[in-house]
């Protein structure tokens, strides 16, 4: 199973050596078409019609492609952006492969030429391209792995040669092989001294290319670089060895720590790694990790990274709600690794997070156009709160640095890729939304519909093959869940298995609002409760209060159910009409006459005005 | 009023000008002794022995005064330390000339002749003397006004001289003049060009320098980077012109933001000129200042600045109890800022802040020795926190930006010239001590001696000559309060006027614990209590909870009311016995036995075991 399958199929992480033997396998982008009426399929059709174009044209406005052309007598430009921003260019370059693959569309090929063209002018004959450190500091070449970026920039670049190697399309994988190869000779394991990025991303993208190439050289620098991380070797500033991951073997981190992008990018390397050689002993330092990154260091909007001065994780149960940074990227980063983690072992709850990710951090990430981001996604907005430059009141069309808006948009292009899988002789289905889907050889061939407008409502219709096996997840707050009108009974697995009869299988998920609370240990929101209904996360923001009632005054009663559907719940709130001193024998009780109000999903939040918002309300 | 009579008298912040014309006065640092078996006593003696000598050797050890010899050929060691380092030696002689002022000590004065001698020699002829500019980066040399710190050291530099001055020592003093000249012709009045610095603290120095030279000049050139603050000249970074509030002129700045430490030196510099020059607009800005930063941005332990990553004031009521960033130096601004208020304005608010303070977040961020420190005063340690570079989970020795240590051995060394003032015709007492205080000529001359264990016991005798009119804070906290047996019935600013008789008069200050609650706007320490016991705090720690139970996960059930004296009250908690989910239709409640544990004042946590302690204590 070398290259050739997995260059026709384009799938999202298709295990390539016959160590790994898993029944777990994805199936091809383009083989999962959304419907363009649904939440997912409207999310992907804007990303192709709005935000990759807005990308492109950004990558010109911010300098990212003069920073190419001025390192070759192209341009003129002073040098633009963060030192890694070439990233940003291969980030949006996997965003339109991914479109390729998808859609066919011809729409980019030209830019695409232009851009690879450029790439390929400006790599050195060793094979060494990134346009800081050629157009500004060559001495720092190599130097200083701890700061500099340049494998995580080979990482982007590799991920989008492969993604547009899947698609067709060669040129840029040429390029970045020859990079790898030099990355390989400097720091392999043939040479003389190990060396590894103080941000991780090369690992998942060199067993990705691995999987493309068949060549095992590039697992076994993934590996390499694995096995020596933790051992020090990055020089520590004043963040510590934590903040990117240097500070113990990747085998011996049981807790989610650091910068939260590096330490989940640096999870689906990983993963990868156990997926491609059943690494047992990596696959039981993951499992800690999720357990640490999910079950104690997640904020229930699905992001990660409850603080600003190292974009790291917290503490566990550290989650503050309006000092969340909830970086866009580590969101998606999280995404990447539950698919990852799936495909190794299997079981709902990888699918059931990449949902809440979706429907709510990732889907607040950007407005309405699909042209203004949010880097830090938090949970509560204070009236008096004042943009950060990573953090502003307000979505923005891109940033100083600008990680964020290409990683929205080449994960919104893979999104038909985490809809459904092979599971054995099943047809797995982890995300629900209207769709058809082309089933694999394997499967037998032929088409399966899914008719539903969830998350607006909780039925699901599948039709396809009759006899064919379905593996259906039943998500965790989905107690009642019925079958064909019979109770859908999980496996141990959270999925529900049944065949497909001769008309379509009707799945009922009850959709009931539902107040949920935090751990006790959470002592950022003791005392209050979040509005959920599905998979979707609530807010209410001031611009829904009634003139005179502020959103830091009120309490909700959490006995009192809510009302309404998806895109608008009716709560009762009652304010207090005091403030009170900071510090007191008693806090304000609530003595205001209560009032109906809308809570909205999260996602749309800050669409109609800059006012305060909460997720978490206070009930006393 | 000029200079001659504050040299002698050496108060701290005496107004020099005839237009200030305030009833409120400062005593003489040695005309209050405190009583070295009392708390603040015992505090002022351990500075002497063991704080003052350990900044003078770590001076020493960490390269400060090594900077200073490398600029002239004395030693061939690398620059040391952050770039301000060198105002760590200014606070260090600050520390000494207070020690002077109030012992007359020749203990320091070998130390004082070689290190003035050797700041005398790295002065340059113009009068600069900043060592990283000269040995380091001569090129920046009052050229990035905003990072460069030259100022702030300046204002350092100018602090120590005229505290050594009113000692009696005037040889730094020549110097300091010499930059001070050098800054007022290149950046003040007459200069063609403004100028001010990025970290504010020459302001209040200049002033204080105006009040021990009577030149008027120095007080132009403060009110001159007063009167400019705000207009922009800073160059702004990634955290903003809030950072170093350049964002608004001073007299439109109503909230306190940006860097806690810099908000209020400068607000204590803005302070010292309105008690110069009565200059209404800038005391409304302060008194808005102060609101903001008291009343809505001020952790119960006196401590300041929500955030890490800017060391900066939050928005309003954003006081996260473990990522309070709560810089020690932070307080120790705010009790300069406090006294000038008072001064300003009376009102007994600001003493009560300044014990607040000092019994909690000041003496918390030294242990028992006098000799390891916290930079950062967090209410709260979680188990599993990892220490960060200026927030370790223990005290240490020193710290690579030691701007902490000093500053604590200056305040520490001032602690007497905050206990009491006159107002008017009569003996105001702020702080209760067990002390001696020498009267005034204004007030008739004589000995006042208060004898207390206060803190430990409310109850508080003075005695002094017959007829003597006294003003007694009476505490917000006190309700109940007595003199002499008669109800204590302060006035509307919170003092308590009498007049001594022949005996003692007795005030009696009840200390039962109380439990307190937080404004329901502080969203994180919503559902909890905090135990106080007069001015004091306290905290539990792990290590007074038995085995088996976790700090993180007790319940206080604050009806019961707390028993004991100073050193540990007793307080009932009930354990819940399961952790639960992080997300769920309910928290755990509390089902296990419930046991008694021992609170112990928040400034001693620390001293037994390195383990979690909380301030706020959950009741849900």
């Amino acid at each position: 199973m070398k290259g050739c399958l997995v260059a026709t199929t384009n799938p999202l992480v298709a295990p390539a050596s016959p160590v790994a033997a898993s029944p777990r396998r994805p199936l091809a982008i383009a083989a999962v078409r959304l419907d363009p009426a649904s939440r997912l399929g409207a999310w992907q059709l804007r990303n192709a019609a709005a935000t990759i174009p807005h990308c492109i044209g950004q990558l010109e406005e911010a300098g990212n492609l003069d920073n190419f052309r001025r390192v070759i007598g192209e341009s003129e430009a002073e040098w633009r952006g963060f030192w890694f921003a070439d990233s940003d260019v291969y980030k949006t370059i996997e965003a339109v492969a991914w479109e390729i693959a998808r859609t066919g569309t011809t729409d980019f090929d030209s830019w695409l030429a232009d851009v690879i063209g450029l790439v390929a002018r400006v790599q050195e004959t060793d094979g060494y391209v990134m346009t800081w450190i050629q157009g500004v500091h060559p001495e720092k070449r190599f130097a200083e792995l701890d700061w500099t970026h340049e494998m995580y920039v080979l990482g982007h670049m590799v991920q989008a040669a492969v993604a547009l190697a899947r698609a067709g399309r060669t040129d840029l994988l040429d390029l970045a092989v020859r990079f790898v190869d030099l990355v390989d000779a400097t720091f392999g394991p043939g040479a003389d001294k190990v060396g590894y990025c103080g941000h991780p991303e090369l690992e998942t993208a060199l067993v990705e290319l691995y999987r493309h190439t068949g060549e095992r050289r590039h697992l076994d620098l993934a590996r390499h670089q694995v096995d020596h991380r933790g051992s020090g070797l990055l020089k520590v500033g004043s963040l510590g060895a934590r903040y990117f991951q240097d500070h113990a073997p990747v085998r011996e981190s049981q807790s989610a720590v650091g910068h939260a992008v590096r330490q989940l990018y640096l999870n689906a390397g990983v993963t990868d790694l156990v997926l491609e050689e059943g690494d047992e002993s990596l696959l039981v330092a993951m499992r800690a990790q999720w357990d640490s990154a999910h079950h104690r260091k997640m904020y229930i909007t699905g992001a990660f990274g409850s603080r600003h001065r190292d974009e790291a994780f917290g503490d566990d149960y550290e989650l503050p709600s309006d000092r969340a940074y909830a970086e866009t990227c580590a969101t998606i980063a999280d995404l990447h690794w539950n698919w990852r983690m799936y495909l190794a072992e299997g079981g709902a709850r990888y699918a059931e997070t990449n949902e809440r990710e979706l429907h709510n951090a990732l889907a607040a990430s950007l407005d309405e156009t699909g042209t203004r981001f949010f880097y830090s996604n938090p949970l509560q907005l204070r009236p008096d709160r004042y943009s950060e430059e990573s953090a502003p009141r307000e979505r923005t069309p891109w940033y100083a640095c600008a990680c964020c808006p290409p990683n929205i948009a080449r994960v919104f292009a893979q999104l038909s890729g985490y809809v459904a899988s092979v599971d054995g002789e099943a047809l797995a289905l982890h995300l629900y939304t209207a769709c058809e889907i082309d089933l694999p050889e394997a499967l037998g061939g032929g088409t399966v519909a899914v008719r539903t407008s969830y998350p607006d409502d909780g039925r699901v219709e599948v039709a396809g093959p009759a006899g064919l096996g379905l593996a259906l997840r039943i998500p965790t707050w989905a107690a009642g869940a019925t079958l064909d009108g019979a109770p859908a009974a999980p496996d141990a697995d959270g999925y529900a298995r049944v065949s497909l009869g001769e008309g379509p299988l009707v799945l009922d998920l009850p959709m009931a609002p539902r107040w949920t609370r935090a751990n006790h240990r959470v002592d950022a929101v003791r005392g209050c409760v979040a509005l959920e209904r599905g998979p979707q996360v609530y807010c209410v923001e001031q611009v829904d209060l009634p003139d005179g009632i502020r959103l830091d005054d009120v309490v909700v009663d959490p006995s009192t159910p809510p009302r309404g559907s998806y895109g608008g719940l009716e709560i009762a709130v009652t304010p207090r009409q005091e403030v009170g001193p900071l510090y007191g024998p008693r806090s304000a009780v609530p003595t205001g006459e209560t009032v109906t109000v809308r809570a909205v999903p999260f996602h749309t939040w800050g669409n109609r005005a800059s006012g305060a918002m909460r997720v978490w309300l206070p009930t006393i």
